[in-house]
């Protein structure tokens, strides 16, 4: 099975009250746009097109980004979805083979439901409608069944009684052999109410000419339409609730699931732990037995088997840590290799770095990486001991089993085995403290006098 | 319209479990008084009077500060509803016009709902009883009518079977002209099981003098009465949805809303971003295009358009940032105003400071405020690099494309364009690290031999 | 009442796709197993006896540290409960007195539900069984009764329509004089579908012998049990729920209870305040007037009264505050003891020390504790000042009413009133940084330029 996507993504989105095209809003790290046109890497699929309008641009740049063999054609004026189908006309006036009509704002849609629609069009149906099983219909339109052949889809507005008590509802998912599809939604008139062009007319369009139209159901999860903020929060929550579930059944403990965020390309080894309250943003793999401690959040990093990283750590991109790592609290990594066994344990910012196996860098390190304008490197090598409030200065590289003191400026290479140290001499101003404190409580003693 | 409003708030609140008075415990960042007397806010009100009898003190403070026009009157003992109001006796013995008997422990009580009650006031009712349908009607008292007239309140203890069937329940909530009100508060009898004089009592006194009550209903969630601390969790959950579903109808993204807590006085801007695990304490506005990062802390705090504050980033009171600013992991910024295009990206204090606009603060930078009594000022210009681990000892100024090295104690003014340091030469010990290392692992040995 | 306690955890929780065994996953701090043995702590148990098989040795550990009276046998093959019973006839041979069987995959089995069947027993029957009436009862045994006594256990896949009917399902909780029961588990067949040895069966087999048999009833929420990660995560969210409420009830106020977590050990006084996103770990006590503030992680600590911790103050073990201490952002506590009233509010990281009454640690305060192989503590008299960015290089002592400048790195004692001071000179490098600003850009224009 191989199938055309036509994604209808021209929408304005008014009432997600946002500057945003409605398409871009994420859903777990990811456009919306992008969830839908993730399905292609489920099943196989052959040209795919984008239909957009409002905010074109932006969209049509994340689409390209995503894959530039995407097409992204403009439907300039929305006069409804037929309308919009037709944009595809120029794409896809030679293919042959089905395509399905899929919107930009119904991420949900699972790759087996596609193929169970593609089986009722290799069984006979020249068109296949995907409906659900509505809890509340509401409003929604009604697919009119007689056996499993779909003979009308009726709008709630112009239902009968016992038209709206049917609780088979229309997606506006729709499959068709790609010139059938293109060919009935040209022809679909807009004389109605609105006066917009309703893809769903094909149906009865096709039933004159003698084409038959099923219906094939999922569950109504799937069908899930965003068009407010709160239905992008709905919809963020059902994600969330499955990635969890996923997680747990695969091997991962989850202390607290319900307080753990996961982005839509989150991976993680058996017997991985993840305590209360932490956010995985997108490109976050952890491996096998690692611990995930409170507070923490990751993003493109990589942690090793056997790692701790938290509580309250921050993996940014690049941060690469491999076995046995330890990264603890008010720490931040970003671009660096972390290698076997190292250790940064405490408020520490380690940025551009190499850091070489079993090294122990001490509290309140900080890689000084920027000079302004340019970013440097630095390199620590292996069973290094860095002393607290080591400033390593880039672009600088500190060798094997080498020391800093406490407090250590290093701006010069520091060899293998050597001890950098920089540092004036404490001394102790004999009652100096005394005389301080007591100039400052005669003083806070006039202030209060006034 | 305009009314007086009783606020009753003398209640011990046992069941708290608590040395604050109950009145006094928090909802979204304010005291459930402060909730109860915010309907002044919106609707136009004459005088405020607050009955206050437990921990009276604490709350008349609470109060005054709040408005010192607000009247409070003390009762000393607890002798139930009517006699409570009748403190307000001294206060309103001259008032004309309505008076509100409201409850400081029913905190949601809407302004259009006190309106509904003086529009049923208006035609014609001389007392008007805010009353609910409830789900589960329980033990509150009865509201039983004949058409729209009240004709009587029934306590559930002495109510039939009949009357207990119906589910119209007593607020508690009473409106009447206040000569009305007072003069029947002061009439009820306390010939009752409980030796209480009972609010509710003034609907039947009214009726034997030819009064007629009518009641006005408003949804069961606006009489949420607090009595416990799972209440107070209950209605703080309460505020919390409606906040969140408030905030995403303006078209703020909340990644997660049920990880975001709001105070009362939050505000956004459209289009601002508020990622997962985020606490606004009171007194924070963001704008527009400003991102909140993922486990921040704000207070009193201003962000401004397009700035990116955290992840874990607190602001505290008096932190201004202007537009396109960026606080990073692990800052805190307290009275401090962060001119456009700033950053202070890594775990650094910045406290009582002035940072010019385009000024780049580096990792582990401090603003050395305080000196054990008084705090001091540190201000830096425009356009300056502060390089890592600067401790700015204030009183002290940084003029504009200033720079300080890594490590700088700054202790004295720099002038524009200069660059600040004072930095002991590093040396590298040959060998000292290696030899060091020998020694350690050699006591280690011994002490594991031991 | 003493009653020996046998209970089963051999189990290989295949389910669970883990590792560890399952006896060993967590609820609220404490493995599974730990939660079961937890009914000794309110009631008199003789002999305790875990059965142990898959994962033994790991699970042996964990028993015995718990204490080194319960005795831990093994079940080489899981041939089924009544086999896993026998495998405690050694220990309890000459046993007199009742036994129950528990399972170390159903934690919260309640003291009081013991004592309940304790006392069925001293009525007359000679075996009780814990049932429990299930919402749902789905696929679990049947108990068929005849008034109070039990005359059957009837399994799902053996039980008629009318039996399935009824809703009284078995627990598998089961008490009886300790060498009846060891006498009829050792008499059970394995001649079913599965070839497993049921302890049920030994109601059938006491039936024949004339003993009689009751059913003990209890909540369903008790008899929870454990197979997969999700059944896990709701016996940890049934943890959390029921802890939360008993906090409120006891007069803790929780700002946002389902963003708090606690361990089966946590303790409070009364108005001790929580903020949001809290996690308490293992062994942590908050005293009276105590807040927590948000983004707070404690684990074996304890905060005196009135003290104030967080936002972002990580306690670690042996953290011990005394009243009125303040611990603020990004700090970490570990090993150490605050005296009344002292302060450490931003950045720091205090391990392995003593700090006196009333001193301040300023921001950026580092104890380094460490020297790559042990560690050494740091000692800080009363109404001490620390400055800023203050390195303690342990072992170190600093006197009372003393001072360290800030930056200094203190190697060497500090006496009583004394300022310890060690920095070099700042000196303004005259139009430095606007020459050095003025080659970084050109260098960047050169590089943009290629």
């Amino acid at each position: 099975m191989s199938i055309h996507l036509i994604v209808l993504a021209a929408g304005s989105g008014s009432r997600m009250e946002s500057d945003l095209p409605k398409v871009l809003h994420q859903i777990a790290g990811a456009p919306m746009i992008t969830h839908v046109l993730s399905v292609a890497h489920a099943i196989e699929t052959d040209v795919r097109v984008v239909v957009v309008g409002h905010g074109g641009d932006a969209v049509r740049d994340t689409v390209i980004n995503l894959d530039e063999d995407i097409r992204v054609v403009e439907q300039d004026q929305q006069l409804g979805t037929a309308h919009a189908v037709t944009m595809a006309v120029p794409v896809l006036k030679d293919a042959t083979g089905d395509a399905v009509v899929l919107y930009g704002d119904t991420p949900f849609i699972r790759p087996d439901t596609l193929s169970a629609m593609s089986a009722a069009r290799k069984d006979g149906a020249d068109i296949v409608v995907l409906g659900f099983n509505a809890a509340d219909p509401g409003r929604y339109g009604r697919l009119l069944t007689d056996g499993d052949t779909l003979t009308r889809i009726v709008e709630w507005k112009d239902a009968t009684e016992v038209e709206r008590a049917v609780t088979l509802c229309n997606s506006g998912v729709i499959m068709a052999e790609a010139s059938t599809l293109l060919r009935l939604a040209g022809a679909v008139g807009n004389g109605n109410a609105a006066g917009e062009y309703y893809l769903t007319d094909i149906v009865e369009l096709g039933r004159t000419e003698g084409l038959t139209s099923k219906v094939v159901t999922c569950p109504e999860a799937e069908t899930l339409g965003i068009n407010t903020r709160a239905d992008l929060a709905a919809a963020e929550a059902v994600f969330q609730a499955n990635a969890r579930r996923d997680a747990m059944n695969n091997g991962v403990t989850l202390l607290a699931p319900d307080s753990v965020y996961f982005s839509y390309d989150t991976h993680f080894g058996r017997d991985a732990i993840v305590e209360q309250h932490v956010v995985f943003a997108r490109g976050v793999t952890v491996e096998s037995g690692a611990t995930i401690r409170a507070f923490s959040h990751l993003e493109g990093a990589h942690v090793g088997a056997g790692s701790v990283v938290g509580p309250y750590a921050r993996l940014r991109p690049g941060a690469e840590l491999s076995n046995d790592v330890k990264i603890g609290n008010f720490v931040e990594i970003k671009n660096a290799t972390i290698a076997d066994g190292a250790k940064v344990n405490h408020l520490s910012y380690i940025g551009d770095a190499e850091i070489g196996a079993e090294t122990n860098v001490g509290a309140g390190t900080i890689t000084c990486n920027y000079d302004g304008v340019f970013k440097h490197k630095t390199k620590i090598g292996e069973r290094v001991f860095i002393g607290s409030n080591t400033m390593l200065v880039a672009p600088v590289t500190v060798g094997n089993e080498a020391m800093t003191a406490t407090g250590t400026i290093v701006t010069r290479d520091v060899p293998d085995g050597d001890m950098a140290i920089g540092r004036p001499r404490q001394e102790n101003k004999t009652g100096l403290a005394r005389r301080l404190f007591q100039k400052l409580r005669a003083a806070k003693a006039a202030v209060k006098k006034g």
